[in-house]
């Protein structure tokens, strides 16, 4: 993803974009892109929202990507390594949800 | 990141949880991730965020790993290429505000 | 609703906090406040959302009110008679969906 | 604000859409108008924001009215009395965020 990421610092600072971009600006467009990737999949069922997806793949993409964009630069910004950021939390929710007791239920996070 | 996206398909697999995991409720997942991200930063203003964020960088980089972990899923599930998509996107962007009209410029996106 | 708005400036006020209620500010709280509220329902399907609304009430009642709050004090911050708007927005609506193509059918505002 | 309840349900059952406007469904709309709203004071400081909300008041007032329909269509639904719902989190603040202690601290919600 390196590269991807010097690409972003390089569309910012080209247009001097860096003193907008703190992290609350960032975190405020995470937020914004994230919710126009939930409006694709608005009013729609389980199963239409994958027929959706799998219909409109790129449409999808470019949603994905704009929530990805800003976060990677938000990570790239205050020195955090993105891939040890997951592992450290896939690590803590393996230990949350133990697997005998999550297996197949649905309320996992909220209830459990 | 391939190795992380096995592991969050690993996770949710032992947990018998693809039932749930349709585009719809990784998107409502991405968004509510995001807003808990943002809400690290909520009251503050652009120099807050910033110390703030040095400052508690564990916590700002869990937040930003919830968000991740549920992008990298929905992509793989719908086998987007999340570093295609974000090149794809950011060809667009590079086309759609040119460094000339966008040098300096803080209301970029929404009023360019 | 006069009553509750002169409570909410009087809450604000009586702190001093007034200086930290900009629009941008109010409406990220309205969001995360929203986001929050979805979080109650999140992994659910539609029986399940009507259940847990029906047997956690108060709780649902409190992340509504929530919104509610910022969203009065927003209006009310920039003179907007909130029933006004709602009502102008309303016959918008009406006229964007008509009964006769709009009945029955789910995915109406994202693709009608 | 009951003539504007009965405007949303008469919208609603004249499209025949109540079979879409379960807790989830609406929570999510809620959230996504939020982030529309939000969006309108993206990238603008505190006093742009301000500006904006003034030069163009039937824009954000049309976001807010969004939220607001969703909003009070959840309420009615659930069988919740939106003013008492407001009133009890209230009377939570209040207690929550003594005046002595509150007054004009920013980082009031998040860190008090």
């Amino acid at each position: 993803m390196q590269d991807v990421v010097d690409r972003i610092r390089r569309f910012r600072d080209e247009r001097d974009w860096m003193q907008f971009h703190d992290p609350q600006n960032l975190a405020m467009s995470v937020t914004i892109e994230a919710a126009e990737l939930l409006e694709l999949f608005q009013w729609k069922d389980r199963d239409q929202s994958k027929e959706y997806a799998v219909a409109n793949r790129e449409r999808v993409a470019e949603e994905i990507a704009d929530v990805a964009i800003y976060l990677l630069e938000l990570a790239d910004n205050l020195g955090i390594d993105l891939k040890s950021a997951i592992n450290a939390k896939l690590a803590i929710n393996e230990a949350k949800y133990p697997v005998e007791k999550a297996r197949g239920v649905a309320t996992k996070y909220t209830d459990l």
